[in-house]
């Protein structure tokens, strides 16, 4: 007899089967039973592999930029991919080398800092924060400390270079997926103005230059809201080719 | 009266909440409600505000390298991410320029050529085929014949331009999540050899320099099987000096 459990039961499993046909189809899409076989494998080794979690191409990129020649003449471009994403040596010069690395944090800069360290370059251009903010979640004051140890150890440890410190760059909310308030950008380049000060190094605001008029990221410069097309890169390399030393100075 | 339909509905209905949760979770760990939000808006947007549905960071590069100086001494190296990650100016030399954009395949090397062809460069490092095979699942033949599109392309309209076509590189099965038969690569290979003698360019082979006994990419340049580190860098480059012409030339 068809009674209303059995009606129930129909309509639940029919919901059981649709969630697993959706399950099995994002699995297809990341590589079928190969991809589950190496998740299986890979957990609790991802830990001792590669310390802190950080993915292949961070430590792809670390490990080329600890290979390549360095020189007291270096000018050092240091970020997340804001930076990484910009052809710097063609923008700015010779000298201009790209440090950045997608995806970075506070922290992230500060377990690789070593590299950049090394060679005293004459300059550093620092952008760094905003997926402090977004990726980890962290709040605008831990940023900031964080920040500090930066700005401590290039102090300490490479008194002679000249540090930029830029400022965070907005984020445009109508494009991008995750939503980041710019009001929270704001308070953390409150913050690093303040620090840059107390570390008698230089700011840099790039934020008003790419903002628009409902301070927002200005559509013309991204496609997704958060990174950058070449018409803004543009923009501030007008900027920072006003600070960075020539290579015959 | 519990009975067994009644078991069953129980049973199907935990199912169903427990995919629910885990639903629940992805959708926040992706950045919940405004994921959705947006991810709803843009249904049937993202044909329109890029077409063939290449990602941001395709469209922002290449609309930087469109910005960027030319010039006939220019050395472009040409390719996807393996390319893309290489700080090409820095192993060899000032103008050599990378022109790489993770992810693209022949098809997207196809639709951003004119950008590279319109200074008519010295010299093209070509490497690309990986994603048609990895990503696209295209066949070896159906990405040779999107190969020799390029390469007819090149001819034509930069016929000085001396075009190289380097091997595309193995996979390490061992650590890649996504599964790639090594074999399909020298297929790949064997077809990129041929085509590069009907179009009297110059083939170069760094497949067997990173191969290691099992015929894998070899564990000590890589860190997720697929991507290289930078002791691989320097290897490649060590070929690749003896090809790439002095700015003095």
């Amino acid at each position: 007899m068809i009674n209303q459990t059995t009606i129930l039961l129909l309509f639940s499993c029919i919901i059981n089967v649709l969630f697993l046909i959706g399950l099995a189809l994002f699995i297809a899409k990341k590589g079928g039973l190969s991809y589950l076989f190496k998740i299986f494998l890979n957990i609790g080794k991802k830990n001792k592999s590669n310390n802190f979690n950080y993915p292949p191409y961070y430590w792809h990129k670390k490990s080329q930029f600890e290979k390549l020649p360095k020189s007291e003449l270096d000018i050092i471009m240091l970020g997340d991919s804001i930076t990484d994403e910009g052809e710097w040596t063609e923008l700015l010069g010779l000298n201009v080398k790209n440090r950045g690395i997608s995806g970075d944090t506070t922290q992230r800069i500060l377990h690789r800092l070593d590299t950049v360290l090394e060679s005293n370059p004459k300059q550093i251009f620092l952008m760094i924060g905003i997926n402090d903010l977004m990726n980890d979640g962290k709040s605008v004051t831990a940023t900031l400390e964080q920040y500090k140890k930066i700005l401590c150890e290039l102090k300490e440890k490479t008194p002679n270079t000249k540090v930029f410190v830029q400022s965070v760059l907005p984020v445009n909310n109508k494009i991008y997926l995750c939503w980041q308030d710019n009001n929270n950008v704001l308070k953390l380049n409150f913050g690093l103005k303040n620090l840059t000060k107390e570390f008698n190094y230089e700011y840099i605001d790039i934020f008003y230059l790419l903002l628009d008029s409902e301070n927002q990221l200005d559509a013309q410069y991204t496609v997704d809201g958060l990174h950058l097309n070449g018409e803004a890169y543009l923009v501030w390399k007008a900027v920072l080719e006003k600070y960075v030393v020539a290579p015959e100075a």
